[in-house]
């Protein structure tokens, strides 16, 4: 309780208020200085860590990315029918979301400026790539409608996933992270229409 | 063809170039300045048509706002089974998104910083629970999924049509307007799972 302030300062608790400062600002409107501010430090105690707010960003858009691209990994993205592998995918990524709402709601709101956000456009565009073909995948195997062009049907998806970091609240008191997740599932695989 | 530019000046060119300036620098880094520069004319001819730039901004969304709200007074909307007339809402909505695409953007994009935006908010939040009704009625009717929390499913919805304004581009070459509602229609009501 009385360690002194400095010395709670990580490379991830400057992580954190660079990606917070980052979502309020926009990245191209947050200076060293506001971020000195907002960490309560002063910016060389910043250059200690890091060459400046280009690495911060390289740092959050990867955590973002590296929880993503980590769903792939995982076994029930790998083995199984494709529209099962398809389900687990869009599951877990509400849940990466959710749990790494910040940094995934950086990435979404990245726009191609330095080269930094346009390798993170493109690590996204491989990502979707990725969905996109499991999505392919499942239509072959039957199990998923044909009737939607594929690249459509993965960018309306995607659209309603991600539109969750712009009223999701971890501690808000509404919906819980199994809630929307649950919700997702539903509305993407079986629609608003009653089947019973 | 040699009508001199000053004469082709209306209030709706200006409307129309000062939303597209507002779209990519944003409506708060708008200044007349970049007004008067996009549309070619001095910042006093601008006040000659406006008071300034809120009421460029208050007539842009207001455009976008009527056409989303004539959706619900359309005969469609109004008669006949509220799963329906729900259907009919979500088409008629990709409908006007895309017919109004840089209106219904910047619609989407406004943030409550001045009156004017804080108006455009609450009007946005009529419209979404006109239609969060509509899906409680049919979820009441037996013909919407009730496992679905009516606000949940509400937002989720509304994130899969919103994140259109992303990526559609009316001659891009790349799905129709028609494709587009189609397949919103498709995904929203009937889901991505193969039912045949």
């Amino acid at each position: 309780m009385t360690t002194a302030r400095r010395d709670t300062y990580t490379p991830q608790t400057l992580l954190s208020v660079a990606v917070r400062v980052f979502n309020e600002r926009g990245y191209d409107g947050t200076s060293m200085e506001h971020l000195s501010k907002a960490a309560g430090i002063s910016k060389s105690s910043i250059y200690h860590h890091v060459a400046g707010k280009e690495e911060l960003l390289r740092r959050a858009v990867t955590r973002a990315l590296d929880g993503l691209f980590g769903i792939l990994d995982e076994e029930h993205a790998r083995v199984g029918g494709a529209a099962e592998r398809l389900e687990y995918v869009v599951r877990r990524m509400v849940e990466v979301l959710t749990a790494e709402l910040p940094y995934v709601t950086l990435l979404l709101r990245v726009r191609g400026n330095t080269g930094t956000e346009r390798w993170a456009l493109e690590r996204r565009r491989t990502f979707d790539h990725r969905v996109a073909e499991l999505l392919k995948a499942a239509a072959a195997e039957g199990d998923v409608r044909t009737d939607v062009e594929v690249r459509l049907a993965t960018r309306l998806v995607f659209g309603m996933i991600n539109s969750i970091v712009e009223w999701y609240r971890p501690d808000g008191g509404g919906a819980s992270e199994q809630d929307v997740a649950d919700a997702v599932v539903r509305l993407v695989f079986g629609g608003l229409r009653e089947s019973g």
